[in-house]
C-alpha cells in the first residue's frame, strides 16, 4: 500500500522580520510534510524542523531532481521501509539577501532566530496536529542548517529536545578562515577596499548569470559577515552594514573582527550552554570526511568538547565531501525516529 | 508596472506513449508559461517549445534557485526589458527511465518525436491561444534539448520555423566517444561485460545516493544507446535493450553499433535533411568554448556544412563550460523574437 | 654489501641524424648504466634499451628528486633486492624540437629507427660487454617510450627479442583523437589555422615560461604529427613540415591526414607485424586504469589483438594515473629479468 | 659570442652538520655557477647563494627539462641578454630526511642557518674571486626558499645586504594551518595518533612510489614542525622528534605549539629585526597571485608590516600560482643586478 504523505505549503506573514535590516521580504512559504496518517487519522505526531542549507530555503526541499530524492519522497520512503516515524516536517525559509541568516538574531539580517522560536513553532503548534513538547520536537539541518539545529537547541532546549548536524558550520578558524584569501580575490576584480565589497553587495548578488571566478567565496563572507559581525552603521562609511574579518587590501585577519565571529562558533558555544546541551534526548552531529570546509575537524572538535563536558552525543563519519549529501537525511530522520517521543 | 506572466501546468495523457518499451509514464506534466498580456487580452501568440537536457523535464524549468532564474522569472524580466516578445512558451516532460529520450522515436524508448509533432503541438494549439503556424513555432533547448530542437526542425520545418540550440549533441566523434572509456570504467565495479551493464540498469539508476565515479558517464551512454542503437531483442540475451557502441570488456570501438549512432549526429543528417533545412526562418546554434563535451567543436563543424549547402544561420560562441548557461535562453529567446512572426 | 653500478655517459656522434630535418643536433649523450659486477668481472651481460617518453631523453633518467628514484638508483636497488638480473641499460636521447621522434623513421623528424637500430645496437655492443644477441636484448619504456618499444621490436625481432610497454601511445582514436579540441583551443590564442600553428612552431616551442594553457596539447600534436603524417613540402606552404589530422578552423577530423597516424597505430599494426611479434620472447604490456589518455583502454585492445593472432603476452593493469609511474619500472624490470638470456 | 659560464661541484664536508639529528648526510654537493668572465678575466664579482625550496638541493638546479631552463641556462641567457650582471651563483645543499631545513637552526634538524653563514660564506670567500662584502652578496629562493632568504637577511644584514623572496613562507596562518586538516586526513591512514605519525616518519619517507593520497601534506607538516617546534626528547615518547600543532585526531588547533611556529613567521619576526632590515640594500618580495599556499597574501602583509616600520622593499605580484615559477628567477636576478655592488 505505502501511502503517501502531503505537502501543505502556508504563506506565514512574520511580525518579527517585518521591516528587517536587508528589506527581506516578511511573508515566507513555508511548505509542511504531514505524514501519511495525519489525513487518516485523528493523532498526533512529532515534529521536525528541518533547516535548509546557504543560500537554499524550504520551497527548495519540494524541487525534485532525476537522481535524488525530494524530501517528501525521502519521507515517504523512509516511512514506508520503516526506517522512519510518522512525524511532521516543517521546512522555513530563513534565506536572507546575502544568502542566509544562520537562524540567528543578527542587527544585520533580522531576528531569525526569534522568527523560528517565537513564530514558527507556536504557529505550527496551532495550525498542526503536533505534539506540542520538546522531546516531540526537533531541528536538523545540513552546513548551514546543521549551523542553525546546533544553535538552536543549544539556546532553547526547551523547545527543540532533539538536534542533528550535518557538516554544520563549526571550528571556524578551519570552515571560513582558509577561504579569505578566496573571498579577497573574488572581491579585487570590483576594485579596492571598501568599494570592492560595496559594489559586490549592491551589484553582484542576484540572478544575472555568469558570475565572476570565487563569487561563492564573498557571498559566504558576506553571508556570515552580516550575521556574526554586523555593523549597522556602516552603511553609511562604506556602504554595507557588516565588518569583514579581514583587511581588504592585504588579506590581514582582523582579529577584533574575527572575535566577533568566534562567539558565534558552536565550539565555542558549548562552554557557555553546557546546562542546557546537558537536556538534550539526542544531540547528532556526522560530517564526510573529504568535507571541503572541513566540517568534519569541525564536527571533531564539537564532540571531543562535549565529551569533556560529559554531554553525550552521536558522532559519525561518512566517505563523501560537502556536496550532494542529502542522502544522510536517511540518517537523520532515522536516528531522531529513535530518541523522539510520539 | 512589469506585468508578469502565468504557468499553467497541464496534465497531459499521451495515447502514443502509452506502453512504451522502458514502461514509462504516459502521463506528463507540461508547464506552459503564458506571457503577461495573455490575460489581459484576446490576442494569440507565438509559441517557443523549450526541450529540457539530459535528465531534465519541463517542470524543472521552474525551480527556484538562489542565483538564476527559473524559465518564468526569465521570461518575465525579458518581456519587461523588451529584449524578448510575448510569447508562450512550452516546457515538455519527455524524460525516460534512462535520462532522456533525445525527443526521437525510438525502439528502445518509445515515440518521442511523434509525441511532440502529433500530440503536444496540436493540443497546445487546441488549448492556448497560439498562432498556429510554423512561422510562428520555434523549438529550442541547450544540451540533449538542443540536439532535440536540432533534429525536430531539420524534420518537421512545417511544424516548426525557428530552431534554436545551445551545445546540442553534435559531432558524436568527439562529444560522446571521448566518454566511452569512462564508461567503461564507471561499469567495471559492477562485474564483467553485459553483466555489468545490465547490473547498471536494473540496479543503479534510480534516486538513491550517492552514486559511484563515472556513474554518468554510464548513464548517458545507456540514455543514447537506448535512443540511437536499441534493440528490443536484447533483453532477452544480454538483460537490457540496446547495443552499446564499444567492446564492454576492451573498450575497442563497435563500428558497426557506432555507425548507428552517427545516422542521427546532426553533423551527418545536414545531407539529408538539406532541403528542409532551408526552410527554417532561423538556425542559431550556440556553445561555449570550454564545453566538455566539445560541443562547440561540434557547433562549427555543423555550420560549416551548412555553409557548404549554402543554408542561412547564426552561430555564436561565448566564453564558457557546458554547465550552469541557462542565462543563454536569454539570447535565444532573442534571436526568436527577432525572427518569429506575431 | 650491496655494490652499486656504474654510469657512463658516452657522447656519440651519429651520421643518420646528421642533418635531419628539425636540424636537431646529431652528437648525443648517451648515459649507459653498468650493473655492480661489470667492474669486478669479465662477464658479458644482457642490454636493456629504455626509450624516454615525449619531452624527455636519456639524461633526465639521471635526475634525483626527494621522492623517486633516477634509473641508476632504481638498478642498484633491484639487483641488491635480487629482483632484477645484472643488465645493462642504455637510455638514448632521441628527443627532436617537437618533443620527440616516437623513435620512428620520418621525413619529418629524421631516420630515429634507423639511429637505434643501425648506430646505437652495434655501438653498444662494440664498446661494452654486451652479449649481442637478441635473446639477450630488451627494449622497454613508458608512455612514448612504451610506444617506440613496441614499434622497434614489432618491426626488428631479430635486434630485440624482449618488450616491454608502459602506457605506451596505442589505440590512437582514444589516446590522441580526444585532445584535438584542446589542440585547436590552445592554437587559436595565435591566430587563425595554418599561421596559429606555424607561430607556435615558430615562437612557442622554446624554454621560455609561462607557457599558454593547452600549451602541451599542441606540442603533443605539432609531435606526433611530424612524426606520423609529416610533410616535407609544407614547409614552404604553411611554415611548417606536417599535416594536421583536423580542420583547424573548425576542429573536425580530417580522415585522410588520420589515416597515415593509424598506419603507425600499434593496434592496427599488429596483422602486418604478426610474424615478427611471434618470434618474441616476452611481449609485456601494462597500463594504469586511470591513464588520462585511456592508454589501458589502448593496451587492452592490443592484448586481445595478439591473443586473436595466438601471440603469447603478459599485461597488467595498476591502480593509477598516466603520471609519476617510473616505479612500474620495478615491474618491467621483473619481467625482463625473468625472460632475458642472460 | 655570448659566452658561458661553467659549473664547478663543491663537495663540502661540513663540521656543524656533522651528527645532526636526523643522521643526515654531512657531506654536500654544492654545484656553484660561474659568471662566463670568470675564467677569461681575474675580475673579482658578486655573488648570489640561490635556496632550493622544499624537497630540493643544490643540484637539481642543474637538472634540464624540456621547456624551463637549468638555473646554469638561465643565467647564461640572462646575461647575455645583459638582464643581469655577471655574478657567482652559489646552491646550497640544505635538505634533511623531512624534506628541508628552512635554513634554520633547530634541534630537530640541524644547524643550517650556521652551516651557511659560518661555514658555506668564508667557503665561497676562500675558493672563488669573490667580493667577500655584504653590499656584494645577496640571498634568494622561491618557497622555503624564498623563507630562508628572507630569515637569513634579516638577521645577517653584514652577511647577506640584499634579498628576494618569491613566494616565501609568510603569514603561516593563511599558509600553513589550512593544510592541517589535509595532513590529518593523510595520516589517518596509517593508524591514531602519534602512532600514525611515527608510522610515517619510519616507513614513508623514502623513494617509494607510489605515495598515498595527502603524502605531501604530511610531509610538508613534519618538515615544518621538525624545524619550528622540535622536540628532541619526543624521539622516546612518540617515536619522533617534534610536536604537530594540531590534536592528532581531532585535528584541533594546538595553539601552545603553534606559538612555536609563529615565533618563526618572518611577519612576526619582523617587529624583532626591523633595525636589521633597514640595514639590507634590497628587500623584494613578489608571489603569484593565485598561490595555492596565499604566499601573495602573505607578501601583501609582510611588505604593509615593512611599511609599518618605514622599511624600504619592492613587492610585486604575477598572475600564476605556486607551481612552475622559476621563471621569476629573471625577475629576482635582474633586481639583484640592479642594486648589488660589482
Amino acid at each position: 500500500m505505502s501511502e503517501k504523505g502531503t505537502v501543505r505549503i502556508e504563506k506565514y506573514e512574520s511580525k518579527i522580520l517585518k521591516n528587517n535590516p536587508l528589506n527581506d521580504p516578511h511573508v515566507r512559504e513555508l511548505p509542511v510534510y504531514l505524514p501519511p496518517s495525519y489525513q487518516t487519522s485523528e493523532k498526533r505526531f512529532p515534529v521536525v524542523f528541518l533547516l535548509s542549507g546557504f543560500t537554499g530555503w524550504g520551497m527548495m526541499n519540494l524541487n525534485e531532481n532525476f537522481i535524488s530524492e525530494s524530501i517528501p519522497q525521502r519521507c515517504d520512503r523512509l516511512i514506508s521501509e520503516r526506517k522512519m516515524k510518522e512525524m511532521i516536517i516543517v521546512m522555513p525559509d530563513c534565506i536572507t539577501k546575502y544568502g542566509g541568516s544562520q537562524f540567528i538574531n543578527s542587527t544585520g539580517t533580522g531576528k531569525y532566530e526569534d522568527h523560528i522560536i517565537k513564530e514558527l513553532v507556536p504557529y505550527i503548534d496551532s495550525v498542526f496536529r503536533t505534539i506540542p513538547r520538546s522531546e516531540s520536537r526537533a531541528v536538523c539541518g545540513k552546513s548551514s542548517g546543521g549551523y542553525g539545529a546546533t544553535v538552536l537547541a543549544m539556546k532553547h532546549p526547551g523547545i527543540f529536545g532533539l538536534m542533528c548536524s550535518t557538516a554544520g558550520d563549526m571550528a571556524f578558524e578551519y570552515c571560513y578562515m582558509p577561504d579569505f584569501p578566496k573571498c579577497l580575490a573574488g572581491l579585487e576584480v570590483y576594485g579596492k577596499g571598501h568599494k570592492a565589497m560595496k559594489h559586490f553587495i549592491t551589484h553582484e548578488i542576484n540572478k544575472k548569470q555568469p558570475k565572476k571566478k570565487n563569487f561563492f567565496d564573498v557571498l559566504n563572507l558576506a553571508g556570515m559577515a552580516s550575521c556574526y559581525s554586523p555593523n549597522p552603521s556602516g552603511f553609511k562609511s562604506k556602504g554595507y552594514n557588516f565588518d569583514v574579518p579581514f583587511n581588504l587590501e592585504t588579506g590581514e585577519l582582523d582579529q577584533k573582527v574575527f572575535d566577533k565571529w568566534l562567539l558565534y562558533d558552536p565550539v565555542r558555544m558549548i562552554e557557555r550552554y553546557k546546562d542546557n546541551l546537558k537536556k538534550l534526548k539526542l544531540i547528532f552531529v556526522d560530517a564526510g570526511i573529504y568535507d571541503e570546509f572541513n566540517l568534519h575537524v569541525g564536527a571533531r572538535i564539537f564532540c571531543s568538547r562535549l565529551k569533556d563536558k560529559e554531554i553525550r552525543y552521536y558522532h559519525e563519519e561518512f566517505p563523501d565531501t560537502h556536496m550532494n549529501i542529502s542522502y544522510r537525511y536517511d540518517r537523520t530522520f532515522e536516528m531522531i525516529s529513535r530518541k523522539i517521543k510520539s
